[in-house]
């Protein structure tokens, strides 16, 4: 048995609660910073160097968006957390990567946790964590690293483009998970080729062993899609049902948006579920109309030509006194009945349907 | 393996949100615009030319029907939804064809969107979604393209038949439901025709290995019709206890008729979609069965002649001294031998119930 | 494959809301009403000729049972709904008749249908749907045709047995449904018995191929009759929990009665259904085993006799220098060590247990 | 086929409500009486002869238990039914036995129904149905027949130990249904047992076909205890929640503490619940892996020693010129070739695992 | 049958409720008491040698944890219970094992049951029940015997790190739990690998006939771990919401995440379950097509030397008049016959992808 065990959970078993380690796999990362600080007049778009030239978009009167991808360096998202104000357990979520998607209301910023999914060059599904901070002018956002699905919102934020630039942040923070759910729809839909794919070679029967194989394996990559995505919807729900400034009330029209949209992205999930379920059953009927084909052909040949060879063995025996033996032609009538026996047989056999 | 790729949903991916892109494949559809615009004593049914023209019903003392077909025009639907001040998200929601059935509830209108089935002449299942705007005096319908089922409709308010030219405009919102959810019936029926005619060819065995394939995709069917209208119940329950002028306590009670038939529809999809579940138990069932019957032809045959088989070979042995093939009667007594033989073994299989 | 198409609901598709049709298949039946006017002192039965006569007893001072029979007498209905001042949508209830179990209240009478289920001479279930309109001082009944389960209610009524005669009609009501439920008892059990009838054929494996085509009738039956009696426990709810003068408090534990009994009716129709889930994964085992059966025969003929006749073959060739074939006791020697052989491959496979 | 009907419930239908009938059939039972009559300075322990004894008993200021043996003496129960003056409906479920487990709340008095689990001698499980009436200073008891689980009850009110002779009726019946309770540990640990017998048989292949008909068995007496079992939590949970003196606030804790062991034995039998049904599924696997194993000794059998027959085959044509069989080392060298044959057959099947 | 009765819960069984019994079987261990005492300023470290030691520390200002160890000093915890003021059933409860997880809230202590879970060396999972009971200024923990999973949270207590010795008792409990609950993320891991190394075995076919009893057992350890786990979601819930000034406000954000990670683990459990049912599925599709592959080998073997024997019995047979023997190429035609059969045998195959 290979054993091949995974204790990353265990990094943190036996600390003391509220430590802050990172519990990820990519250790090696830069940190960068990105801020956007914008108003209905102006933009500022700025890469910084150091997590502390962040402290200073707190105050501003526009809008700021500081995104840090990097959550390997603790240390700096620690004083960030600090100048923020926030609870020690906020700091140690943050860079705790194997959280389920949720929500945590504060009195002045709310918490959000969801999981983006992408597909990579190869079509492989890649999972990051990304944690929002809300506060009352900025959002704060955490990646593991660089490489977003961000790139139209920073389009829209640069370029003015629709309401963004004229509403407050929470609805910065709304176009930034809707950026996250709209490729929720690319993902589910590549898993349903996936599914189609696979069934296509199992009606074809072009598929071997493997097939079992894939199977499993797309079962597992659909509960694990759907477990990144079902809790985001009590997120969302939670989030228009919150009661404080933090929360315009004419932006949570545009959360349920988001919420539609994850009814939607999560029906397709159980429905591909079901329909791998399904899989294992018609794989299990190929294989058995397979050996059903397998046997046939084995019956057939076995019932026709055991009798003959009994009729060429009867008249291979040596005993002295068998009249058929000398008998001119012997011979050729039974070659004649083993003929007419191979055509009954043929016949019995057509008509069962087996040939 | 055959990738056949279809990107829907990402058209839309990465535009700002309330971007008004119709989603559909139907972008060559003409515009047709109908009205019908009656009371009590009249009734004006006309064809408009341009979406202008629909722009003066908002305002009449009647009760407007404005039909818009052709979402792919997305311009003339959306300065329609501006004159009748829609949300933004209402507007993009109208030409985005993937929705789910759901309802939004604005101040002054009612946003409906539910999916219209209807069978085409091969019995194809056909989903086009429609869209209703509910307004004081008016509603409001969106379809991708002409044809619907609301031929009956139309008939009734042309000849003021039954109660609908003396009611307000959430009345015609019902006749118009009606319409759509009383098609349901057809469409779930053909479905359970489906499934019986399938079930009936798997009994008589009159069935090839593309069963599997048969019953795979009316699974996917009935999961499609499921999604389609399971949604829609809540939908109805929402306007039953909506509260404002828009839906009056009279016709509630109609609504209520409504909710009663999807309950039908949706507990019918329900019993089908657990036969076709069983319908695959049933072809394994039916496969092994078959198997049996090839198994006990190859048994038989093998049974009775291997063992004669080696009766005969032992006299065809070129041994010196094998009294009995001397003796004259040797031959016919052998004869007589392996007829007892076969027919002991007939009479041991027939026992066994396999003949 | 046969098509039998069965546009049952369709008979009204298209048709204007309110529409009185009768949907059922039994047109020919001849109108039969029967009136039950009964107090305490004193009890009349009558049979009516025409509808009309049955209006007066609106308004007596007795309690009235008013049964009809024959909903293909839509006019009759019609007259006498608007009689009673029913709605235009629970007239068109009474006489469709693929209603679900429901109830509906309006203010001054209460609207309910229900299933009722019995056994026909040859045990088949019958299907009915029984529509009670339950007002202050009457009830109405209405049935597709004549024969029924309330020949003991009738019986009571005249006899002044119970507490009938001195009860309103809410217990008129009561003891009407009550009959009906007290019938499922007999449906389930019967339903129990086939159940249990065709395990113990699968058990003893007296049954043919027909089984999964019995086990698929017996799946849909119970899911019928589930989908008859399910809905009917939200129905005596709603009679608890109603609120007005119609149905008194100390009724109510008699209804409460009624809902034990659905209870009980309903758990085991769904053990039942879990009973016949399983019954198809015991047949296929039997199957199994069966063909088990079959191979071992196969295996323990081939083993034994394809060597022997091995064995046979090599002193059948016709080699010019075989020393064996000119030894005088060689061939019974041969003998001897073929059936050492077969007993050796019998204990072998006794030590299997495959004998 | 065996039809063996029961009509049990049927001996009611068609019954006036609240026909007091026994439905059980252990009619032929004698009617025992006992009476324990107890205070915290005294205990009076009676059997009683008739009824009416135990009449006196409603009144007296000690806490008395009324255990009623023999449910088919109807007219007694209904008598004292009566005297106590319970509701008609009450009496009428007192002896009818296939009640669910339910409680009912009179104005003051409780009806309790519950079932007994026993095993007896032969590990056979048995089912008698228990009602409790509790009232304000006693607590009637109704059993089908002599026999319970209550001698550790009897013996602490005799002695006194515990709290019992100090506390009111509501901790009489606590005390009484949790001796009910506590045997259903016992209970389901049999079934444990039984499954894990089955369940090592299977494994060790030590079962024949009468496994399929065993572990249906024990699906239905699986059922069937959840059936008696489940609708109890319900019941502790309502008496946890009355409002009335009936039920003194400190008791309450101690019914909490049987609801407790309920969920436990409940979740204990949904566990055994999925367990019997993979038992199903283990069985299947179990019967197809004994067919590989005949299959492979029929194929290494035929594959063998077909081709070494066909050899021989050869060698005993009777063509004239055949150079080999004139050669006079043929026979030896056959032999080698066909042991050489043998032995690489025999390391191919090796190879492939199959020996 | 190997009957293997275990009796654990009956030893209670007919006992008076309160009776005060340990019901587990590690009866030979040692009471083994230790105390932490502890505020800002100081922390006391003792280990008590009789119970009575304890009684003082229920009054120190400090926060006291009182560790006891040995469940079977049956007296010892009785005389502790009794001097902290515990409800009977309380003590009965803390020294019954086979506890559900649950929380019983009384007016001035909290008290709560859950399971401990931890792997041995041998990775074998081990499941302790651990009781707390939550005062104003102490923790009072019940163990039943010595070694778990507290080491981190003794250190952190010593050397004053994180929050905790500022903190009051209730974030005591809340420390000793997370270490209990942080523990059951490396055991649901280790479910986790073997699931995959047994998968992993199935899908390389490396796996005898005990597969079947190895997913059964895996499926049985997750039921049981899921049963000790998923009742704490409550009971965390129940902590959450607890409205007195045993849990302060500040402290429930910290219960909160604890919340947080039993989702996450009782989520895995649900995917380890799923996973597991479809090992079977995988395990059976597996024995399927290696049967497949026997039934190849052998078709294929006796499709071809079957014909081909035939042909060799035919000249094999003793007619005196078959015209072929006497041609003297016969044999070698023949040969030439067979080996051209012998290859479009082997095509045909081929194309049928058998081999």
């Amino acid at each position: 048995m290979a054993k091949k065990r995974t204790k990353k959970q265990n990094k943190k078993s036996g600390l003391a609660p509220g430590s802050v380690i990172y519990t990820g796999d990519k250790s090696d990362k830069n940190l960068f910073i990105e801020v956007f600080d914008y108003n209905k007049e102006q933009c500022i778009e700025k890469e910084l160097h150091s997590i502390e030239e962040a402290f200073d978009f707190k105050l501003t009167d526009c809008v700021s968006w500081i995104n840090i991808n990097g959550l390997n360096h603790v240390d700096s998202i620690e004083k960030l957390g600090n100048h923020f104000s926030l609870h020690p357990l906020v700091i140690e979520d943050l860079v705790s990567i194997s959280q389920r998607p949720k929500i945590d209301e504060y009195e002045d910023y709310l918490f959000v946790v969801l999981k983006m999914l992408h597909l990579d060059a190869e079509e492989k599904l890649n999972y990051e964590q990304v944690s929002f901070i809300l506060g009352p002018n900025y959002v704060l956002s955490f990646q593991e690293s660089e490489g977003d699905v961000f790139g139209s919102v920073r389009e829209r934020i640069r370029q003015g483009k629709g309401r963004v630039r004229t509403m407050q942040s929470d609805y910065l923070l709304y176009i930034l998970m809707d950026a996250i759910v709209d490729e929720y729809f690319s993902v589910i839909e590549t898993l349903g080729d996936k599914i189609e794919d696979l069934e296509a070679d199992i009606f074809e029967g072009t598929i071997d062993e493997s097939a079992t194989k894939n199977i499993q394996e797309l079962k597992k990559e659909v509960l694990k899609v759907r477990r990144s995505i079902f809790p985001l919807r009590e997120v969302i729900n939670r989030i228009e049902k919150h009661e404080s400034d933090l929360i315009q009330q004419r932006t949570k029209t545009y959360y349920r948006d988001i919420y539609d949209h994850l009814i939607q992205v999560t029906e397709n999930i159980d429905i591909y579920r079901e329909m791998i379920w399904s899989l294992m059953d018609m794989y299990m009927t190929t294989i058995s109309n397979k050996m059903n084909e397998v046997m046939k052909v084995l019956t057939i040949m076995a019932s026709i030509f055991i009798p003959l060879t009994f009729i060429a063995g009867i008249y291979g025996m040596n005993f002295e006194y068998i009249p058929e033996l000398h008998y001119k032609y012997s011979y050729f009538i039974l070659w004649g009945v083993m003929i007419v026996l191979f055509i009954a047989m043929l016949i019995y056999f057509k008509r069962r349907k087996w040939l």
